[in-house]
């Protein structure tokens, strides 16, 4: 394997690196070229457009993750069931058919899981979780991936075993601007204050669930015991607090791999340390770090 | 204490009686004038239209409950503390100066009560409360009235002793046509699917609290698992199922009062159903027998 292309292709931007057989990344591009901005027809177009900076050869590799997997993506791959590593992953990609410049694009099916009769899935965090997981030298885990749908991953002899979606991002989201908790607080979020970020997750901590507890940022703001500008960092504790009750931290043993946005990362490694948890932080970028190991299970095949 | 008249004044409509002194509704009147359709100064004109039909003599006893004594009321009632009774909210009575025709205009207080250092409050519910004790001739019990914000009311000796806030059918409307769960909804809701309503109580009873089932809507659709037209109901069993899970219905020992519109009602029963309690539904009107109970409560100390 000489030089090749991992691209991350999500719902709302576009990252493309070129790589060396290492995985060590010689060059890097990124535009807001998500899925919600490209036409059905129109994916060969901005991927020739991306990748041509490069001159590749024909017949190089391209992986491709992400949202331009789904139904309403490039071509669509199906969920590998769990357990699902890189070799499962690579089993399974949906190739391109007359790529544009004769390029070999694979796209990285998501991971579907079914608990207690109900299914679950994910799309491109399969790759960041492997990526984290090589990244720190592991085999095994809980991986959390918190975002507008967080995602908690077991991990176990290097493969996705099982995991849960939960919708925080998009919930606090509807909480802070559509609901009543929204008249009691600034257009604006803010800096995160954090003693009312911790004081939201301690309080979920000890709630009858978040239909009870969301009440309280209204009661609060009611009695003039929550300041207006620290309503949303409350509130944000009340929902991510609320992921981390339900998630029975007591019983995990491991301490959480964290793979988010600094932002976001800041809050979890807070909302942990309510549980006496430490986040774990992986060096690197697992998304290439994650491509790069269904790259070389590919090869090995070959 | 001769005719008199009770006022049930809310967010979007008033509704208004006319009582003998033994409770027995002697007219009734209804209107879309609620305090969202009032302008600030705009309550004792509304308040004259509304008893002008009655003739009433001067001095005649009007008691208000509801919104209408919130902030954005006619008069702010100060939230009564637990335990709240009939004798405890009428020496709390907001009277109203000067109120046309020179009738005797009390405003009912909402309730607030405080558990584990969190407030929490209900403005109307109370009225509805000690009428369907009234109504049922009890003293105790676990009372639910479902709504935007749901109240679970614990009841002592015919006090309110206790209570706390769901935000159930706003969460509810929010997943419904505002989250990612709505792609795959129908515009409207149609009826009720009572089976599919109850696999989301029952799916609720066994998930890691709402963030993490509500995306079940989303994994059944994308399966074909779930026809879209049950999924409204599944959603709303989903989200009711949720309240009915935090209340930990299993050490309360009385089945529990539900008092609300036939519809939610419904949906209530239903959801008991699967804890295996049955709903009592109070007959008769509980805002008119609770008024009825504080106007009594009012006299005797007089």
């Amino acid at each position: 394997m000489s030089r090749w292309v991992a691209l991350d292709w999500g719902t709302s931007s576009l990252r493309a690196a070129l790589l060396d057989a290492d995985g060590t990344v010689l060059d890097h591009h990124e535009a807001p070229q998500g899925i919600l901005h490209v036409s059905a027809g129109g994916y060969p177009k901005v991927f020739a457009s991306t990748v041509e900076r490069w001159s590749l050869p024909r017949g190089t590799l391209c992986l491709a993750s992400g949202m331009v997997g789904s139904r309403q993506g490039w071509r669509e791959a199906p969920y590998a069931p769990c357990p699902a590593g890189p070799s499962d992953l690579a089993a399974r990609l949906a190739w391109i058919d007359d790529a544009p410049g004769g390029l070999r694009v694979g796209i990285v099916p998501g991971v579907s899981t079914d608990t207690g009769g109900l299914p679950d899935v994910l799309r491109g965090e399969e790759v960041q979780v492997l990526g984290a997981l090589a990244l720190l030298g592991r085999e095994d885990g809980t991986f959390v991936l918190p975002g507008t749908h967080s995602k908690w991953v077991d991990v176990r002899g290097g493969r996705l075993a099982a995991f849960s979606t939960f919708m925080t991002g998009e919930v606090y989201g509807l909480l802070r601007r559509h609901s009543i908790l929204a008249r009691t607080m600034p257009e604006d979020d803010g800096p995160l204050d954090e003693a009312a970020f911790l004081q939201g997750v301690q309080h979920a901590r000890r709630a009858q669930g978040l239909l009870h507890g969301a009440f309280s940022a209204r009661t609060l703001a009611l009695f003039d015991w929550l300041a207006a500008d620290a309503a949303p960092s409350y509130l944000s504790g009340l929902v991510i607090g609320e992921e981390l009750r339900a998630c029975d931290l007591a019983n995990t043993g491991l301490d959480p791999v964290v793979v988010g946005n600094p932002a976001l990362t800041r809050r979890y490694q807070l909302g942990l340390s309510a549980y006496g948890l430490h986040a774990v932080v992986p060096p690197g970028e697992p998304a290439w770090s994650g491509l790069h190991h269904i790259a070389r299970a590919l090869e090995s095949t070959q």
